[in-house]
């Protein structure tokens, strides 16, 4: 399989650094150790919240092995030493990556770090690029200096590929007019499922119960009702787009989004309480579905980029029944459609599960396939 | 722009070029010239058919010169010479890619003997790719033993992601279970006007007339009616998935293809004559219409791969009027979906423009960018 991707025949070592071994980063090490021989990535570190192991020249782990190895270390995880060792790393014929399975704005804060001192950085994290403009700004300016890159395809849509679409059409000379999608697989699935242009159905606290008990919502379902999630994708989307790389000084918080949690229930700490009220505000969003079905029309959670008025926002929109978003979604699935000059009237679409750590972690892999 | 692609960042100089100047063509140069300087690109070669132009060091063309400079040529095109003055170009620091934009058997005959000589291959020629195993194997190990690299995004889907997708879902370790599309922009306008799942509508006949008048079909619609083109991408998908990578030994000839033609109008020379004599069958596909719809289905030409049963075929297919071939396609739109392991019950699905020469160019392109 190497042969696909032409990898086989670089003579460059990669040694990768992981932090983060959750399920994007557990199933991210699966497909790494399984990269057929000879492969020209070594694991050299890898860092839970809790320890951290580190072999400059290779850990001698296997899929079934690094769990127990990691779980037995005494060391501590430390960021400042990582930096400073695989800084050591940096030489002519060999690349090092630390990839960031965390999500943590910890890690997020120290990429320019590890960019200046020549390290490349991979992560699903959205963090980093979805904060105040400085840090990114920092990051762009550290990966310049260096020539180390940053690559963060799995932080919107996991494994579909979307910023690498967006990334080609704009380097390739296209101007693209607007961006617009599903972009949370969690909003996804609630709205597919609560409203289908039909009148009635299932109430809006009974799709958002069985969501979280599905595993598909945070264990707290506020922290997707927000639409943070979907307001950071929104700005790292946007920060690739010339005309929209400063838009967002604060990052997501500049970000137009409207939140879904009733005001009412603003600041309950526990998921559980949250579920229990929800009902109450079951009439609020039965009349919002019945007017768009009224018009013919289905409720999603949507994010919007208009590049031309610079409107950038993750809003509940009504879009008609014979919409792809009413039409082609189904499960969690996330769908995002390019518009621009070149492709005219009919959008670049993409759609597929936006989720899921598999997926989550083909992205990562394929980052680092780039990287060679 | 550059920096998008951490392009900025090489210090490579990369020597293109460019046989077949055309629709594709064109836009190619047109992008490539434009690209922002510094560019790592110098633009050495143009060739049309009938006159070519090199320089060793670069042209000293631009978008509005270069048309004149090739014109004015008294050198013919000379695929040898090319070959011999490309292959002393290569040095460390230096590569060379030949940008083939013909849909010539000739040149592509040539890409063992030009990546053999270190001579990289990107093309939006199917050809090379569709043909026999033999040739096909002949690239492969010319690849393999010199490490250029031949790429070929645009065959398939032109400015779509789909190579790209399918190579890093299998290099990423997922299994391609079934692939699954409608992969005619010539095929898919045709159908999408002619069924449309209601009763009734525009005769086959009348709707491949429009279809030629404006441009969607070749001059004579029998070369996009007899199937070969979606038969050829799916050679060139089927030969990138392990188990199927050697199925088909006469490459598009070997695939299972209906072909629309009706038996009484093969062998008609003329693109005029076939159009004149099409009403006589209309009645013919006017029943295969009244079928679909009174199962609630439309009519799509799809190609098929199925992995597990090694299935690959191209064929008039019927789908319900909820499936997305039905309800997302439109105007010559291509639709692409993956089934696989990781993904599940939902597949990953690409959608949109999957002919014109502006986004077959960024095809190309990205794949130069790929390169780099
Ligand atoms: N899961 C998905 O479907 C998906 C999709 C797209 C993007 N993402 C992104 O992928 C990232 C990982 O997601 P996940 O689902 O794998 O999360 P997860 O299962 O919660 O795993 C997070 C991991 O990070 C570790 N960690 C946290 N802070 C750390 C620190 N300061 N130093 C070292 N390790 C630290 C945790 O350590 P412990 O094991 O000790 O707790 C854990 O191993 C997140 O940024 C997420 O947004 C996930
Ligand atoms: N157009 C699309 O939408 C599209 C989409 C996907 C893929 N493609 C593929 O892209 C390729 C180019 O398509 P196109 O639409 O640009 O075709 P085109 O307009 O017909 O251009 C073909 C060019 O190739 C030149 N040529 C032919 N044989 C040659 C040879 N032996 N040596 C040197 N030059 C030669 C022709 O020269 P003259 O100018 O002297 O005739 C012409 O410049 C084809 O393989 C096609 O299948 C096209």
């Amino acid at each position: 399989m190497a042969h696909l991707l032409n990898i086989a025949s670089t003579t460059k070592t990669f040694k990768v650094a992981v932090v983060g071994v959750g399920l994007v980063g557990g199933e991210f090490i699966k497909q790494l150790l399984a990269f057929p021989q000879p492969s020209p990535f070594r694991l050299v570190s890898l860092s839970s919240s809790k320890s951290t192991i580190f072999a400059p020249d290779g850990l001698h782990v296997s899929v079934s092995s690094w769990k127990d190895a990691l779980a037995s270390s005494r060391e501590k995880p430390d960021l400042q030493f990582l930096l400073r060792e695989l800084a050591s790393l940096v030489k002519p014929g060999q690349e090092v990556v630390l990839v960031d399975n965390t999500s943590s704005n910890d890690v997020a804060a120290l990429y320019p770090q590890f960019l200046k001192l020549g390290v490349n950085i991979i992560t699903p994290n959205k963090k980093a690029f979805s904060s105040e403009l400085s840090l990114y700004e920092n990051i762009l300016a550290a990966s310049l200096e260096s020539g180390a890159k940053f690559l963060n395809e799995a932080t919107v849509g996991a494994g579909l590929p979307i910023i690498s679409t967006l990334k080609d059409l704009i380097a390739t000379g296209d101007t693209v007019t607007k961006i617009e999608g599903v972009f949370s697989g969690t909003m996804s699935y609630i709205f597919n499922e609560f409203s289908t242009g039909k009148e009635g159905g299932l109430s809006f606290s009974s799709v958002v119960s069985i969501a979280r008990d599905k595993g598909y919502t945070e264990p707290h379902p506020a922290d997707d009702l927000n639409g943070a999630d979907v307001a950071r994708k929104l700005t790292i989307l946007s920060r690739f787009i010339p005309p929209l790389s400063s838009a967002l000084p604060a990052g997501y918080q500049s970000v137009s989004t409207k939140s879904l949690i009733p005001s009412e229930l603003e600041g309950i700490d526990s998921g559980d309480e949250f579920i229990k009220r929800l009902p109450e505000f079951d009439a609020q969003f039965d009349q919002l579905r019945a007017e768009a079905s009224k018009e013919g029309k289905v409720l999603r959670y949507a994010g919007v980029i208009d590049v031309a008025t610079g409107t950038i926002k993750a809003d509940l929109e009504k879009y008609p029944v014979t919409h792809p978003f009413a039409t082609a979604l189904g499960g969690s699935d996330n769908i995002i459609m390019f518009h621009t000059e070149r492709y005219g009237a009919r959008p670049l679409v993409v759609l597929g599960a936006g989720a899921g750590a598999a997926v989550t972690a083909m992205g990562v892999m394929s980052d680092l396939f780039k990287l060679v």
